[in-house]
């Protein structure tokens, strides 16, 4: 069996991953290398472990790398590598269901902060709004999610979680995926058309699909104009799944739809907290700053999935969470 | 059977509950008699139907009716009534059970909200903290309910939605109870040392507890000694359940400790917003303004089993929620 050169890019990594990754290859750690020792390593590399992507992967070294055949990412999701640029024999893996749980309960604490007007009324009453009459408006507003319909768009391990969290709250679960899942109690559905049926029927929505070339901007003016009037977004997976434009049209017109988010949009390839349009004004406005991936990540599960997926492959076996190159052409650094 | 003369006090009960009401007395409401009416109705009134306390019946007003025997109360608490005044043979009937779904979901939304730092987190990216690194202090403090111990204090019909919702997350649940229960997958504990042995061992405990003279101020600086240092605490029961000045000084001193409340402490006899501590400064401190009651009179189910048990005692059958009348020597008007 040929031995492999890993090339370990993530802090993340401790000591005894690295020891057990180095029973099936030969190990670097760039943070252990300097500047010309690692450029040389770079050459032999034929797989990465990353979290978020190394800055010392330009374009330029990137084509450089002519062995690499293998790169498994820490994070969820893999839309910050810069697949244009990869050689085709290139394998990406995600880490998918790393962060399932975490992320999973941090969707149900952005639905039940905006279900319960928890953000909104707390401030309020911050600012000294202290007559209990006052608020009579917004209780109306609250919704009780016993009974109620949940859509899920997209059921990976995130999705599942949500789907079964709101089994558990009475929910009847509708799934939005487009390979054939099966899940107790969900209903699932699948195509164009069936995004839109699913829309126009959730009390609340959760956003848990990839962001790929065929989900970027997937929910537009649109899909708004079709779905409830009280209905409430939430999104744990990428900000420009969201169409921020029209997010931000449709908010301020309709003060009972609500959005909750732990994912905020790309500016010049990188996630930023800084938005184009006033949201943090608006009281059907909440947003966590992705703080729901360290949380998984403090957990060591993210690590030591990667770790499992990448001796997966040094030992010659077919790896986990393989892309689909094809859907990811951008460029974005996260 | 004698027939009974039934004084409705509340708006909330509809023309339709008062139709069957009618089958079996006399049924008057006082938003329709004019003042010299209502006195003398009063002085025939054996049964009274109230959501809070009316301002009508003052101590002077109570004591010369001299023929009520019943009061059911459209309320979850009773700790507002007038305990004192009342004539001994007065039966009081709380709601207990009506409201248990809507605040139960809204507690879970709190401690939600509390556990994922949803409210602080969200001020400081409206206050223009827009830098994710600055976060990564705040990610460490999430609580990620899975494989937690969730203690709940009062195990009636919010406590019991409570610990479902609590085991449908993955947590472990402990249950104080006074009297004997059952639950599947709770634990639980009675006694005093027991409520210590609960919150030291909590690492989220939700207070379902009513008001009594047993259980005013329960949590205060001692029992804020003995919980975990980044416990959250959820209180949708009263807000006296809690010492405030206690409960001030702990979230100022312990940063990771949290609390998040809908409800208030009272000031001179009723709930209010304004505290006597700056909490809402603290960003451990969560506070929505008593608002998971209204949503649960919106499904009409409080007026409809409030309606139940009267038309119970009318019948003469024994009404259910009967409490305790030597627990609540107070005089508090909601």
């Amino acid at each position: 069996m040929v031995r492999h050169n890993l090339l370990v890019m993530s802090d993340l990594v401790g000591s005894s991953e690295v020891r057990r990754l180095r029973r099936f290859a030969n190990v670097y750690r760039s943070s252990e290398l300097d500047e010309k020792t690692l450029a040389d390593r770079l050459r032999q590399t034929d797989a990465l472990l990353i979290s978020s992507w190394p800055e010392i992967l330009t374009d330029e070294t990137l084509r450089s790398m002519k062995r690499l055949r293998f790169i498994q990412g820490i994070l969820v999701g893999v839309d910050h590598i810069p697949f244009q640029t990869l050689g085709r024999k290139v394998v990406v893996c995600s880490n998918a269901g790393a962060y399932s749980l975490e992320v999973g309960e941090h969707a149900f604490g952005l639905l039940l902060s905006a279900a319960k007007r928890v953000v909104d009324t707390h401030n309020s009453v911050a600012r000294g709004k202290t007559d209990f009459k006052e608020f009579r408006g917004t209780a109306e507003d609250i919704l009780v999610l016993r009974g109620k319909t949940l859509g899920v768009i997209g059921y990976g391990g995130i999705g599942a979680v949500v789907a079964g969290l709101g089994r558990s709250f009475g929910m009847k679960v509708i799934a939005f995926s487009r390979s054939r899942r099966s899940g107790r109690g969900v209903k699932f559905v699948r195509g164009r058309g069936a995004l839109t049926s699913l829309l126009a029927g959730s009390d609340a929505v959760v956003l848990a699909i990839p962001l790929t070339n065929l989900t970027e901007r997937l929910i537009g003016a649109k899909e708004f104009s079709v779905a409830r009037r009280n209905a409430i977004l939430v999104n744990i997976s990428r900000g420009d799944i969201v169409d921020q434009a029209a997010l931000y049209e449709h908010l301020r017109r309709n003060p009972s739809f609500r959005y909750a988010t732990d994912v905020w949009w790309y500016k010049e390839g990188r996630e930023t907290l800084v938005t184009d349009y006033p949201f943090t004004s608006l009281p059907n406005f909440v947003g966590t700053p992705h703080i729901s991936g360290p949380t998984a990540v403090a957990s060591g599960r993210p690590v030591r999935m990667a770790v499992e997926n990448t001796l997966r492959y040094l030992r010659g076996l077919r790896p986990k969470n393989v892309v689909k190159r094809s859907e990811y052409y951008r460029s974005i650094v996260l």
